[in-house]
């Protein structure tokens, strides 16, 4: 899959993403009021809801980029419907041939790490039958608890050449509570960086990047420059652009020579676009070709950053 | 909740959750043969064996203890099936009068912590009606993202009078490997500890101790009496206990001079206790009966330990 996603980019020349983060208050009011009409305003309205809207954002955006990532807490949020959402956007990329990256952000100790790795990139035994769970392609994995934390997605993830992002540098204000704080003289993230770097060598793709990324947020661009350097053969995830504030010329950091080495995630950015002034005479009822000329613009921002 | 907790606590004298951590292995196979039977070798048929698994388990236990923690990654690995048996539990175990601590080790950023919390602990709203999603009492967080992504769960919690357990010191082999690190002469997970009691000290129950608890694992214990003068109203969920390797009198350094202040798990040596061989004269039929077995005897050693 790390092959997969670097073909990919070179092919769209898009080292982008697109979160499909679907709050509610994304989604035009004719969409919701649809959904609604048949199922309620329940929660499979509301997950029938955010999976036309993700939908419609897929169908318009596809043939531009490599990658997905869906953040599985916005549908979390509708319970049981709302995850049920996600599996069918999981496949619906999948038909499209689109990588998906899990947003997940779990970690836990070994057989509960090994559990949710089944889960989201493996498969689970059922007497003599296996099954896939939610089959994403990566997933996202919080690194607090250490390497016996890690190792069960690394030992599900390699056999079905699937990989993952390790939370590194996180984008949010407060990323810096403990991440930045000092361990022998350096930021406790360098240390996440260089475990990071440890964790993929042995699982390296053939183009010369690990199954082992790691995420590090755009809104740290200084951060970032280190961390590049740091984690050579890392794929780096990198959120914030648009609407957390970092910009293309934020980016370069986080890209090798060779122009790869990282994707840039957008979410409202994109699949809100037509709330933008920016987008807005796309309207509601375009909110779907907004997002493929927001998509356009970001591809555009960041190939000119990187020229 | 707190309130409930230290009160049921008190009534049962035992303060011990078990862990519904439902592996497919621990599961007896005449319950799996059944389940199998009704619903073949499928996602649904598992979900099936690990509801009714969980469903005796309870209740053979439910009068002895205050509170179950199901681990949701054992649900998770089983797709949507196994995530409409985890809510099946949860909602059984509420009938049951227990409190539910959700282990779920989420964390992120702002909005989507926030889409958690609301889908483990709050209420979504959809249109003009609102929904709780999965409805636990309590969730683990995760705290490497900083005070951002851990202030939407309190934000959410204490409206409807619930809580969290922060990660801190956790029970698993490589916990040091981040935890540990000294930052300015101090282990990392001692500042932790020091967000734990600021997130948690405006939001205090009546019997004196906070909505915002902390995780230390009981493989820890020197670490475990350090972070529980560090912490004295912070409420402590300690897993390790028995099959993970620690005892009765590992323990007494969670708790305060009043006895309370700690909550232990334990989910094999309970759940799976027919599996060993002091428990072996229950038989596989017995499993149930076994666990309750497994409970009286966890009580008595906490007791007498405390004592």
């Amino acid at each position: 899959m790390i092959d997969k996603l670097v073909e990919k980019i070179k092919k769209t020349n898009a080292p982008i993403e697109v979160g499909l983060d679907p709050m509610l208050s994304y989604v035009p009011d004719f969409v919701k009021e649809k959904a609604y009409k048949e199922l309620g305003e329940t929660l499979e309205g509301a997950a029938e809801a955010i999976w036309q809207f993700n939908k419609a954002i897929v169908d318009a955006t596809y043939d531009l980029i490599p990658a997905v990532k869906p953040q599985i807490a916005m549908y979390e949020q509708f319970g049981i419907p709302g995850l049920i959402a996600f599996k069918k956007t999981v496949d619906y990329c999948h038909e499209k041939d689109l990588i998906v990256i899990g947003d997940i952000k779990r970690g836990d100790i070994g057989s509960t790490s090994g559990a949710y790795a089944t889960g989201h990139l493996g498969k689970v035994t059922v007497g003599s039958k296996s099954y896939y769970g939610f089959d994403e392609d990566f997933v996202t994995i919080n690194p607090y608890m250490g390497t016996d934390s890690v190792q069960p997605f690394i030992d599900v993830a390699i056999p079905e050449k699937k990989g993952m992002f390790i939370l590194t540098k996180t984008s949010n204000p407060s990323s810096g509570e403990f991440q930045d704080r000092l361990v022998d003289g350096r930021p406790l993230y360098e240390l996440v960086a260089e475990k990071v770097v440890s964790w993929g060598e042995q699982h390296m793709g053939k183009c010369g990047y690990s199954y082992v990324g790691a995420v590090v947020g755009a809104t740290y661009p200084e951060m970032g420059a280190v961390l590049r350097k740091l984690m050579p053969k890392s794929f780096i995830l990198v959120p914030g652009y648009g609407a957390q504030g970092a910009k293309g010329s934020d980016l370069t950091n986080y890209f090798n020579e060779d122009g790869l080495g990282a994707i840039v995630n957008s979410s409202r950015g994109i699949i809100a676009a037509y709330k933008q002034p920016k987008y807005e005479k796309f309207g509601a009822a375009g909110f779907a070709d907004a997002a493929r000329a927001a998509v356009i613009d970001m591809q555009q921002d960041i190939a000119s950053a990187l020229k």
